[in-house]
């Protein structure tokens, strides 16, 4: 770099350094500078091609195109440690070196059968000028559909355990683009997205109206959580995240909304460190997805592939699967978590007095058991079975659960007993209240007693105050708790299902039991807040779900007029919650309505019946961030698909295109839609279930209400029904 | 108190806040007006009396007389609660309630076969007078010793779950006290002590001064450790400490040099709160103990007896012990924890490279083994035993041990085999590097590992600065750490040395297997730092020992000349390493020097030997702190008594008066004393072994040389011994 300065004149350097970049870079590309001539590097996929230099500081920069137009402006990498503030410039390249990767793997369970692992790998290795001479690599791995890039610090003499004080990691953006964020909360995820331009953003607002939120900590104003999806003016898609978060706080950007510099953000420890390393260590992968279709980023798979294989080796034992549970009970205020009203009543021979409205009572849990039987439902998730709820919350108490102890009146046994002779799989819930260390004193009990019960599966929660006290949900101690309890529960055979964590970063690949999260705002605040917008559900897939799937608990039928919260609703139709078992990917799927509000509908329950939970193939039809998207996939091993169509809070014709259909053959499709006169707010449960013969060459339009949704099953028609059934016509 | 005011006129109350308690305490103290007349409460027992009122803010305020003389002058009470900055004052008194106790328990093990418990309780309870009324008791115990007081927060419906901000106990003394004092620091309790008046205490110099010390985190320069020991000018001996801390901060005070008042902080946690409470919930005792004589603060049981009985009911496991241990070895350099020189030599086939020096190795490890079964020592601790030492220390790394990975030359199944054939426990060390989450991570296999292999002790440590980061050794959320040590430890019928915890404060009644504590500046700083003063080990009982027994790990013989520690040495003779067995009182005592040095002086070890750890009887016999200890012990079960004696840097005659001796029968004694040449500098391993009858009449005058000290073995003389050995005389 600093060659290619001279051989270009010294004028250059007493130009801005901002100017300097976009000239030097703008040369690079455009004059294809050798790697030797200028130590610029670079390589492409497709469409997209990166870029790296140092600049005449030493500090290196890099940058993002896509069709030969810049994504990623250059942009600063770096660091700051506690015992180095400069370990961002002053770097030389001593070496670089190249691979070119191109296989195939199958996931434990997903959203395809195959997933293509194909990019061409660029290793930077830098010294710094300065003694002792410290290193630091850069890997750059470019995807036809984006680019990644991690720090790893080799093993080297000078550089042994440290600590990052901050990453200087920027992402300079080309525009005021059209942006889908949250606020950059240490603590939480649970918000509801605003779109607005660049300049526009500016948490504060949103941060003091989330008041349902249990813990809020949002120091920065203009800081945002990633997934970040924007979408420029040029009709370009792009989404930063990060993959394979391990033993580093969670990434969160700071954005200038002036120069459109986004900035990396660390989520500091309880003594306002990042993050504690010893070399050799490799951070987390920075990720940009760019596309110029909505479809591209949906259909990314970059993120796990940059994640690490899977570390359980016999993986034979985990299984996706439907639950329904004694859950949105709690919710809707039909019954409680807690035994007791207060945590100090207790009748005079010292037992705790019931309030008459405890959920996990052993009748009701059978209820839920029937149910599932009878529907081909696997597994009852039962909350607030264990003793402590009549205070777990909002008093930072260390010693809150010890998820052994039963209520009274739940009779573990005999529930065990009950649900083993009906085939159903109960689902362990283990709220740990925020307190980690809690947790992680009692865990190896907790998981034996589920080993001793049969359970195979577990819900974490971390609805509270982080303990360690000062800690924060998004820091380098509790990223390293979440997977030590996934390696814990693998270790158990247990599977995992963690409310309140990080957001995920593709880590389901390498603890394939590690099936779902919620770190978002799930379908549960239309119950118990101002609720999720129609559109919320169009933005989550290019959002929170790039790093993984989530248990957004979908499939109420009873959208609103629940007497114990009056004025609370869910805000979409009713078909648009059956369109969500297949536009929100998850192994893990609840059923969350009452068994009674199931029987009321029983026709459309038969979609939540059908659909399967792990799949061969996913077809994006059409798809755009905020405001609608339609989906298609095969179910694992069977030549069914599943279709979901969801809209805004605008109706719509959904376009849905089955031309991924085997040419030739027939099938029969059952459209699940808005009636007519359907309407989320007003109308929510009106619906009509028609069906059809289809075949590849089937253009079905749908009408999506506001706020509404549809849901199709195709399956391969016999020859009777090819007989007796219409043939789809528009 | 505001009646009393009252009826002694108005103008009262435009005096001095001050000025007032002192006319009001002095006019109850003098005049005795009853309770019910002043709503001042007092009770006396002995010499001791201490009085209570509430002043006309209503804030609570006490005082302690000593022979009607003013020890405590009139001190606020209170806290500062998180949502409440003044719950300190406007309290009523809405009722007390007296009790009288007399009653004698035997500790599991100790000092005295029975100890006396004999108080007069008052609870005083207060209530807020404005909204919403809470509640606040203190109790009151004043012992023929002393007085102990704590705070009480009943059951109630508006204090449930609160965080304490700040305790705000006062201790105001009446002068400018010698004191006996360490740098109230948040991590450590390894200071020299300074010995100054009140007002010159300022712990910069020596907090700057103490680079040997792992951790120093001390924010007030005017704040110090207890127990705290201090002298009036008119011969008064005054401790201040606390007992039974549990769940709760460690409590060190504030000086204020000019007015002589002493203020309690209370260590804070991760984010400067001091305690997460729930009521009903007391605090420790806040013990104040006082005694015309020395010998009457270190004969005192008042901290004992304001703990809780064994909450272990089974205790026949519970035996004090001797030992020796690969450890010394390492403090002088001669080998070391580590098995290699860094963490990342390893050779060519992944196996890390020894560096030929480390200490527990099989071999070596059967020496001390060897050398304990033939002198009847019944344990041997060995330290570096498990990998992670190479860097193990000062990176605030997490994961730093695992507790149950030997070196490869460390051969646990053949040294467990071994030392069960020679009949010698083997002790286990568990060093946590002050990462407390990775031990409560890995204490049940830890436990398991120590039952597997027949380990029946273990001694912790935590050097480094704590995890969770941000905490402190000394803060509540460790001091809960160290009790579940200590219960887990009972659980798996182990007994417990903890090394750098809080200081001890009387728990080992109640966790009678949490034997000893370091906790203090033991026998090591003698080899890597510029060591303990002579007049250290005369200070200590008075002070550090006062909360408990103390792992001091004394029984060096070879005081000076280590080949890798040039330039250190110990700062005692070698006689006086002997009478510390007696004078520094732990069940668990090591012979901490090696075989070799033993060997070269095996006519001096045999009191090492005869001296036990568990004792029937303690009979204070001279005792100035700073400067003088001569005490005899009576060994538990037998007639044997045995004397230590010591001295600080000054020479002096020893006056044993055996007058505690059964009247007219006849013992031996083995007097080990310095060498009429001895010097702890010049000259510290000459000694003189000489042999007398003595009986209850004798007065044995012994001189010990500056930093020196004797010890002496009683036992009653055979016929024969009678006639062959020379009765003693002056």
């Amino acid at each position: 770099m600093i060659a290619a300065i001279k051989t270009k004149g010294t004028y250059l350097l007493i130009m801005s350094l901002r100017k300097l970049y976009i000239i030097l870079f703008a040369a690079f590309a455009v004059q294809g500078l050798s790697a030797q001539e200028s130590k610029e590097l670079s390589a492409s996929m497709g469409k997209v091609k990166f870029s790296f230099a140092l600049d005449e500081t030493g500090s290196p920069v890099y940058a993002v195109y896509f069709n030969q137009k810049p994504v990623i402006r250059p942009s600063h990498m770096g660091f700051m440690l506690l015992d180095d503030s400069s370990f961002y410039k002053d770097f030389i390249m001593t070496g670089s070196a190249r691979k070119s990767v191109d296989g195939t793997w199958q996931p434990v369970w997903g959203e395809t059968k195959n997933i293509r692992d194909h990019y061409e790998e660029v290793a930077v290795h830098l010294q710094q000028k300065k003694s002792p001479g410290r290193l630091l690599d850069i890997i750059f791995r470019v995807f036809e559909d984006g680019v990644g890039f991690r720090y790893e610090f080799p093993k080297q003499p000078n550089l042994k355990y440290f600590i990052v004080s901050d990453e200087l990691t920027e992402f300079n953006l080309t525009g005021n683009h059209k942006t889908f964020w949250i606020p950059g909360d240490y603590d939480s995820n649970e918000y509801p997205y605003t779109t607005s331009g660049l300049s526009e953003i500016n948490n504060t607002q949103i941060v003091n109206a989330s008041t349902a939120i249990a813990v809020r900590v949002v120091p920065d104003p203009y800081s945002v959580q990633t997934p970040l999806m924007m979408k420029t003016a040029d009709n370009l898609y792009i989404n930063i995240h990060e993959a394979a978060l391990v033993d580093y706080p969670a990434m969160q950007l700071h954005v200038d909304g002036k120069s459109f510099q986004l900035s990396a953000r660390l989520v500091p420890d309880a003594v306002g460190n990042k993050a504690y390393l010893h070399a050799p260590f490799h951070t987390p992968w920075r990720t940009i997805i760019v596309s110029d279709r909505a479809a591209g980023i949906l259909t990314s798979k970059m993120i796990l592939n940059l994640n690490e294989p899977s570390k359980i080796e016999n993986t034979s034992w985990i299984h996706p699967m439907k639950f329904v549970g004694v859950w949105w009970e709690m919710q809707t205020g039909k019954s409680t978590w807690n035994y007791s009203d207060y945590a100090d009543s207790v009748s005079s021979n010292g037992s705790p007095i019931p309030n008459g409205r405890h959920g996990a009572n052993t009748a009701n849990v059978k209820r839920y058991i029937d149910f599932a039987a009878a529907n081909g439902i696997q597994g009852v998730l039962v909350e607030g079975w264990n003793t402590g709820w009549e205070d777990w919350f909002g008093n930072w108490k260390e010693n809150v659960f010890d998820f052994v102890t039963p209520y009274p009146d739940f009779d573990i046994k005999e529930i065990t007993r009950y649900a083993a002779a009906k085939g159903v799989k109960m689902i362990m819930h283990n709220e740990t209240s925020g307190s980690a260390t809690n947790y992680e004193r009692q865990m190896d009990t907790a998981f034996r007693f589920m080993n001793l019960f049969g359970y195979t599966a577990v819900k974490t929660g971390y609805v509270g105050k982080i303990i360690p006290r000062g800690e924060h949900h998004d820091g380098q101690w509790m990223i390293n708790h979440y997977v030590r309890v996934a390696k814990k529960a693998a270790y158990y055979r247990v599977t995992l299902d963690a409310h309140e964590p990080v957001r995920p970063t593709g880590l389901q690949r390498t603890y394939p039991n590690w099936m779902a999260c919620e770190a978002s705002r799930g379908n549960e605040y239309n119950a118990f807040s101002d609720g999720n917008a129609p559109e919320h559900e169009t933005i989550l897939p290019f959002t929170r779900l790039m790093g993984g799937p989530m248990d957004y608990t979908p499939g109420i039928f009873k959208i609103k007029n629940y007497s114990n919260v009056p004025g609370r609703q869910v805000h979409t139709t009713l078909t648009k919650q059956l369109a969500l078992y297949v536009t929100l990917y998850s192994p893990l799927q609840m059923a969350a309505d009452f068994p009674e509000n199931y029987a009321a509908h029983s026709d459309a329950f038969q979609f939540i019946k059908d659909v399967p939970v792990d799949w061969d193939d996913t077809k994006i039809i059409e798809a755009e961030p905020g405001d609608y998207i339609t989906m298609a996939r095969k179910e694992k091993g069977s030549d069914n698909w599943f279709v979901g169509a969801i809209t805004d809070e605008n109706k719509r014709i959904a376009h849905a295109t089955l031309d991924f259909l085997d040419k030739g053959k027939k099938y029969v499709a059952i459209i699940y839609s808005d009636a007519p006169d359907a309407d989320w707010k007003a109308n929510p449960e009106a619906y009509t279930i028609t069906k059809f013969i289809v075949d590849s060459d089937s253009k079905l339009l749908i009408s999506l209400a506001a706020g509404g949704g549809a849901a199709i099953s195709i399956k391969p028609a016999s020859a009777k029904d090819a007989k007796s059934i219409k043939k789809y016509k528009n």
